[in-house]
C-alpha cells in the first residue's frame, strides 16, 4: 500500500486542437439490444485511479484493477474510484459487474455524450454531468461527459479522458486533508467533485462576456461581416452551454428537494449552492442569448445604415456632376445658330454657372447633413 | 407449425419517390358516424405475421388468417400479431373483434395518421407512435404509423406497409434467442419495438445537422436565393418532427409515472431509457429549430451585406468617371474664346489631371476599404 | 303527430357573400342591465323544430311554439329541440323560462359571437361552440355560434341561422335509424353534433394548407407584393381560427375530466374522441402559424434578394457604358493639339479599345457570375 | 333627507385633451413612511356622495361628510360610498378611520396608479380596477383608477375624477328601481359597477380594431412612414391595455374561486360572467397584438418592395439613356478619319440604331413585367 | 455609550464614475474550498455601525468591533448592526462566528455579487436584494449587494460600500422616533430597509422611461445610427435590471407565503406590500423591454425608409438629365449631313424641348408625390 505521492496528481496536458461538434449525441444503431456498449475506436483505455481515505489516512492507487476495488468496498473510509477512459470494454463491465449496474445504466456511461440526468436506485446515486473547458487558442469549448456513482462508502467517476480535469485541487485537498473533505463521507466527496465542476462553466461564461463585448463595440465603430458569422457562432454555442446546464439544474433539483438515503442534510445544503450556482450560469447564459439577439438586430440595422451612407455617397456625386455635364454638353452642340458660342467671356461665363450649380448642390447636401454622416462612414 | 425461417424475416425493399406531405392528417367527412373505418384505396392489403415464442420455442406464422389467431391467445407464450397493410376492411375489423377493440380505437388505428396517444383500457393497453426513414436519394423523411395494442400475453401491431420496417433487429433476437427477450414477457416485446421505432429518429436527426452545416458555410462563402428555401424546408421538416415527438413525449410519460397492470416496474424502467431518448431527440430538434432560425438572421443579414458590396461597386464607377466625363465635356464645348484649347501641352495637361482624379478617388476608396471588400465579392 | 319528412331534412343553401369579421364579438352597452337580450334587427326569426325519438319511433315537428315543448319533456324519448335564428326575443325567452335558464345563461346564447364556454348546473349542462365552413367562392370562413343545453332527457340546441348547419347527416341517422343514435340517450346526441362541428375544421386546414403550398412555390417563382397580404391574411384568419379552439379544447377537457350527472362514463369516450380531434387541429394550427411566419421570413429575404438583382442589373450597364462614354468625352474635346486625331487608323483603334474594354467587364462580370442570376431574373 | 333627484345624476362632461402618459406609475420618495398618503397638487378635492337604498327607498346625499356616514353603516340597507377626487388628505384619512382601513391599504386607494389588485380581510374585501375611456377626438384613452372596499352592508369607492364615470347608468336603475338591484345586497351593486367599468373596455377594443382596419388597407395602398408610427403607439397602447387587464383577470379569478363571506354563491355566478368578459378582452387584446406585430412585418417588406420599385425606376432610365449617349459621344468625337461622318444618310441611320436599341430595351423591361410594377408604383 | 448624532447620519456622497458592468458575477477558482472568501483588493474596509433601539431609547456606536456586539444580542432592545464595506477578512469572519452563520453563508455575503435569494435557518433567515442607483451624470446604473440576515432580536445588514444607501430616512426615522419603527421589532426593520431598496428602482425605471420617449421622439424626428446604439443599451440595462428582480420576487413571495417564526403575521403584511411593489416594477419593466422591442422594429423600416428617400433624390437627378444630356450629346455629333444644325431657331427648339422633358418628368415625380417625402426629408 503506497503512500499518496504529491507528483502523481499532477495531469498530463495536451493539446487538443480538433473541431467541437457542439451538438453531438449518441445514439445505438436502431434495433439492437439494450445496453449495448458502443466503444469508440479512438476512445482511450480505462484506467482506474483509487483514493481511499479517512481521517487517518489516504491512500493512492493508479491502474488497479476492478477486481482489487473489492476489498475496499467493505471498509468504512470514503474510497473514490475515478475511471478514467472509456475504451476498455471488459473493465467497464468488471466495475459494472462489481457495483451491481443495471445495463441501461452502464450504457448511459459508456455511450457518450448522454444528457445529464439523475438515476436513483435502492443503494446508489447516478447522476451525469458535463464538464466543459476552453480551448487552447480557439474560441469555444470542449466538453467531457463524468458520470458518477454513490453508494455508501464510495463514490465512482467515469470520465472520458485520462487527462486534464477539473478534479486536482479536490485531490490536492484530500491528500493534504485540507477542509472538511477527510472528515466526511463519500456525499460530501460527490459535491466537491460536482462543485468543481460547475465553477468550470463560469470561466466559459467570461469567455462569452468577452466576446460580446468585442462585439458590441465593433458594431459601433467597423461593422463587417465577420460580426454575423461571430454572432452565429456566440448564439450556436450558447445553446449548446444551455443544453448542457437545463437537465443539471433539474438533476440538482431533484437532490435537494427529495429526501435521499444516501445524502445527508448537511451535504443537501451544500448541493443546495451548487444547485444555486447553476441557476446564476444558467441566468447569465439567457441573458447572453439575449444580447446576442439583440446584437444581431443592431447589426442589421448597422447594415442597413451602412447602405444609406454608401447611397447617401453616390447621390452627391451623381447630383452634382449629372447637371454640368449636361451644360457642357448643352455648349458641345453643333448648331450653327448658337449665338452664346460667339461671346468672348461665355466660356468663362459658363465656368462661373457650372461652379455656381456644384457650390448651391454641395451646400444643399451640407445643410441635410450627408456630408456628416459620410465623414463618420470615412472613419470607420 | 412451421420453424422460423431466416430467410423470412428480409424485408422487400423498394424505393417510394413519392413527395412527402409533412403535415398530411386524417380527417372523416364531417357528420360521418363514429367508428367509420377509412380503407385508402391505395392501402395495401392487410397480412398478418405471426410470432410467438416462449423460452423454448419460437414460431413464426405468415398470412394467419384472423381466426387462426385465437389458439395462440389462450396459451402462456408471447404472441406477437403484425398487422402488416391496413387496406383489408373485413381482416382489420375481424382483429378488432377478437381483441375486443372499441370501434373509436380501431378507428385511431386505420384512420393514419393520427396524434401518437395513449388508451388505457381494462385488460390492455394502446398507444400510437410514428416510424420515419430517410427517402432514398432525397433530402426530408417519410413517416409510418405504428399502433400497439399490448395485451396480457399478446402484442399486436399495426403497420400501415408490409414492407421496410425497423423491427428486424428485433425479429432476429427472437429468432436466435439473443438477449432477454424470449425470457421476457409481452411488456419488453413492446418496449424493444419501441425503442427501435425512437432509435429510428437519430439518422434523421443527423441528416438535419448534415444540411445545417452545409448551410453555415454556404452563408458565409456563396449567398443565394436557394439558402433561403432551403432554410425554410429545414424549419418546415423540423416542425413536423416536432409534431410527432411532442405527443409521444407525452405517451411515454403516462407510461413510466402511472402504475400499469400490464407493464411490470422492471419494463417500467426500460421504458424510462425511451423516454430519456425521445427527450433528447427533442432537445436536439429545439436546439436545432433555433439554429436555422439564427441562420435565417444569418442570411437576410448577408443579403444586406451583399447589397453594399455591389452599391460599392457601382459608386466607385460612377464616383470616378463622372467627374472626368465632365471635363472632357467642359473641353468639348464650342465657344470660341476658349484660351486652353489653343495651348499645344493643354491636351495632356488635360489628361494628366483627369488621372490624378482618378489616381486621387482610387486611393481614397483604398483608404475607406472598399475595395478589400469589393475584392472579397468577387471570391464568393 | 307527422311521422318525419325526409325532404325536410335537406337544408337550403343560400350564398352569403358579406365580408367576415374574424375579430368580431358581443358587448353590451356598458352599465346596462345583465341579462339584456340584444336583438340584433338582421337576425332571423327563431323557429324551433323538435326531432323526438327512441328506439322505436321518430317524429319531427317544425316551427313548433316553446309552450308545445313540455309535453316532451316529461316522456322518456330524447328531444332534440333546435331553435334556429336568434332575432325573436319572446320565443327566446320562452324557451329560457321553460327550460329555466339564468339570465345570463341565456344573455351568451342570444348576444352572439361569445368564446367557447361550458357552465354546469345542478340539472344541466351548457356549452358553446362554434360551428365554421367555407365561403363560397373567396378565401377564409365563416363562423356561427351554436350553444348547447344538455338535459337529462333532452338536448336543446342554439343556431344564429336557420340555414346551412352540419347536423343534416345526424338527422340522417336518426331518421333511417342507423349506428347507435336512436339507442342512446341525449349525451350521445350532443356528442354526435359536437363531433359533426369540429369535424367542420378539417375542410378550413385543408383550405390554408392549400393556401400554403400556393405560397411556397410562388416566393421561390415569382415574388410580388401580393405574397405579403396573402401572407398576413393567412396569418391573421389562423389567429382566428385560434381563438375559437383553444377555449373550445378548455371545454372538451372540461367535460372528459370531471364526473358529470348527465354524461355516462360510456359517452365520456366519445367526448375524449373529439378532444383528440381539437388537439390534433390546434396542432396543425400551430404548424400552420410557426409555417406563415417562416413565410414571412423568407419573403422578406425574397424582396432583399430581388433587389440584389435589380442593382446588379443597373451596376453592369453603368460600370460597361461610364468608361466608353469617357473615352468617346476625350476625343470630342477640342483641344488643337491632339496628336490621335489626326492618325488615320486611330478612329478604330479606339472603338477596339472599347470594345475589349466593354469585352473585358462583361467577361469580369460574368466570372462574378452576375450574369447568372440576373438570367434567372429573367425567368420570374 | 331629500329624495334622490334625477337631474344630479347626469355627470358633468369636460374635455380633458392633455396627453395620455400610458406607462405611468406612483412610487413614494425611496425610505419614506409606510402609509404615506401622496397627495396630488392637482388632485380634486375629495366629496362622498351617499346612495343609501332598500327595497322599499332609495335617498342619496351629496357631499356628506365622514362622519355623516357612520349612522348609515349600522342600518340593513346598502349604502353605496362614492368618495370622487384624492385632493383632500383629511377627508380621505377619515373615511379610512370610520372603515378601518390599513394604512397600507389606504396608500393603494390614494396614491394612484396602482396595479388591479384584491386584498381580503376578516370583514372586508377589497379590490381596485381601472375605467378606460376615449378620448374626444384623439387616438388613445384614458385611465382612472377606481377602488372598492366591500363590507357587510356597504360599499366604498374611491375614484380619481368626479367627472365622467361608467356608472350612471347603475344610479339610474337604483334610483328606478329597475332589474334586481334594490332586492340585492352590496355584493351585486360591486359586481353591477364592475360589470359597467368592465364593459367599458369593449368600445375601446373597437377603437383599436378600426385603427388596425385602416392600416391593413393602407399599408396597401400607400406606406408612407406615418404607419410605422401608428403600428409603433397602437403596440403600446394595447400594451397598456393588457397591463390592466392581466392583474384585473386574476382578481376575478380569486373572486370566483375562493368562498369568500362576502360573496353570496348566487352573486359569485356574476362576478364569473365579468370574468369571462375580462378574458373575452384579453383574448381580443392578444389576437390585436399579433396583428399589429404581423402588420410590422408587411410594413417592413411593403417598404422593401417599394425599394425595388424606385430601384426598377432608376434602372430602366439609366440603361436606355447609356447606351443611347454613348453612341452620340462615340460621333462626337473629333477623329479626322472617321468615313461614317460623310455619308450623307449616316445621322439618319444613328437615329434609327439608337431607337431601336432603345425600343428593345424597353420591350426586354416589359417582357421583365417591370412596367407593370412600376405602373402600379404610380397608383399609390 | 454615545447618544445618537444627527450628523452621523449624512452619508458621505462621493462620485464613481466607473463602467459599470451589469452582468457581473462572482466565481471561486474551480476546485477551491468551499466557504472561500473572495476579498478584493479594491473593497473597502469593513466597518461595523451599531444602532440599538427599542420604545425608550435608540443609540448609535460607528466602527464598533464584531465582540463588542455580543452584549447586545442578549438583550430585548433590536440591534442593527450594519457591516460597511467587505473588505476585512477577519472582521467578517468574526461577524460569521458571533451569528453562527453557516460558511456558504458568509461566502455568498462576500462574494459578490450573488443573485438574490433567500435561506432560511433554524433561527435566522438570511436573504440578499440589489440596491441600484443613477450614476451621476451619465446613463445606466450603479447596483449594491445588500445581504440580511434578520435574527429574533437582531438585524445584520452587510453592504459593499460604506458611502451613499438608501437607508438614511430609515434611520432618521430611528433617531427620531417617527412612525411605528421604534414600537416594533427587527422583522419590522427589515421591511423598511427593502421597502426603501425597492423604491429606489423606481427613479431607474422613469429614467428608462425618458429614454424611451426621446426615442421614439428621434425616431420619427432624425434617424441617425446613434438610436440603435441607444436601443441596445436600453434593452441591455432593462435585462441586467430583470435579472435583479426576477429572483427578489421569488424572495419575497417566499416571505409573505409561508409561515416563518421571524416574521409576525402584521409584518407578512407590510412584505406583501414589498411584493406589490416587485411585481410593479417588474411588470413596467417588461412593457419597457417590448417598447424598446418595437422601437428597434421602427427604427429598422424608418432606415429602410430613409434609403427610399435616398433612392429617390438620386433616380429624380438621373432621369431628368439622363434624357438632356442625351439630346445634347445627339446634336453634338459631327455627322456632315445634320440638317436640324443648320436651321437658325433649331438651338432654341432643343433648348425648349429639353426644358419641356424637364418639365414633364419634374411633373410626373410631383404627381407620385415623390417630391413631398423628399422635401420631408429637408426637414429631418
Amino acid at each position: 500500500m503506497t503512500q499518496l505521492q504529491p507528483q502523481s496528481f499532477v495531469s498530463n496536458f495536451s493539446s487538443q486542437a480538433e473541431e467541437t461538434d457542439y451538438f453531438d449525441y449518441f445514439y445505438n444503431e436502431p434495433g439492437s439490444e439494450p445496453g449495448t456498449l458502443n466503444i469508440e475506436p479512438t476512445a482511450r483505455p480505462s484506467r482506474i485511479i483509487l483514493i481511499d481515505y479517512d481521517e487517518d489516512d489516504a491512500i493512492r492507487k493508479v491502474d488497479i484493477s476492478p477486481n482489487a476495488l473489492l476489498p475496499y468496498l467493505g471498509k468504512n473510509s470514503v474510497s473514490w474510484m475515478d475511471v478514467q477512459g472509456l475504451g476498455s470494454e471488459e473493465v467497464l463491465r468488471e466495475v459494472g459487474t462489481i457495483f451491481d449496474l443495471h445495463p441501461l445504466l452502464l450504457e448511459d456511461i459508456v455511450n457518450v455524450p448522454q444528457r445529464p440526468k439523475l438515476d436513483e436506485y435502492k443503494d446508489k446515486l447516478m447522476f451525469i454531468a458535463h464538464m466543459v473547458r476552453r480551448h487552447d487558442g480557439v474560441d469555444g469549448f470542449v466538453t467531457e461527459q463524468v458520470s458518477f456513482i454513490l453508494g455508501k462508502n464510495y463514490l465512482v467517476t467515469f470520465q472520458e479522458e485520462e487527462l486534464e480535469d477539473c478534479f486536482d485541487l479536490v485531490r490536492e485537498r484530500i491528500r493534504n486533508n485540507q477542509g472538511k473533505v477527510r472528515q466526511s463521507k463519500a456525499d460530501y466527496l460527490a459535491y466537491l467533485l460536482l462543485d468543481s465542476l460547475i465553477d468550470g462553466y463560469f470561466p466559459i461564461l467570461e469567455h462569452y462576456e468577452e466576446r460580446i463585448e468585442v462585439l458590441e463595440e465593433k458594431i459601433i465603430s467597423e461593422p463587417d461581416r465577420k460580426i454575423m458569422q461571430e454572432i452565429y457562432s456566440i448564439r450556436r454555442e450558447l445553446l449548446a452551454l444551455r443544453r448542457l446546464l437545463w437537465p443539471l439544474r433539474n438533476v440538482l433539483n431533484l437532490m435537494i428537494r427529495d429526501d435521499h438515503d444516501l445524502l445527508t442534510q448537511e451535504v443537501q445544503i451544500y448541493f443546495r449552492d451548487c444547485y444555486d450556482h447553476v441557476i446564476q450560469i444558467l441566468d447569465i447564459l439567457e441573458a447572453y442569448r439575449e444580447l446576442a439577439s439583440s446584437l444581431m438586430d443592431a447589426y442589421m440595422s448597422s447594415v442597413g445604415n451602412k447602405m444609406n451612407e454608401i447611397m447617401k455617397f453616390l447621390t452627391v456625386f451623381t447630383a452634382i456632376f449629372n447637371p454640368l455635364t449636361f451644360i457642357a454638353g448643352v455648349y458641345g452642340m453643333n448648331f450653327e445658330n448658337m449665338p452664346e458660342l460667339k461671346w468672348s467671356w461665355a466660356y468663362f461665363a459658363c465656368l462661373g454657372v457650372m461652379f455656381s450649380i456644384a457650390s448651391i448642390m454641395i451646400f444643399l447636401f451640407w445643410k441635410k447633413g450627408w456630408f456628416k454622416t459620410t465623414y463618420s462612414l470615412d472613419e470607420e
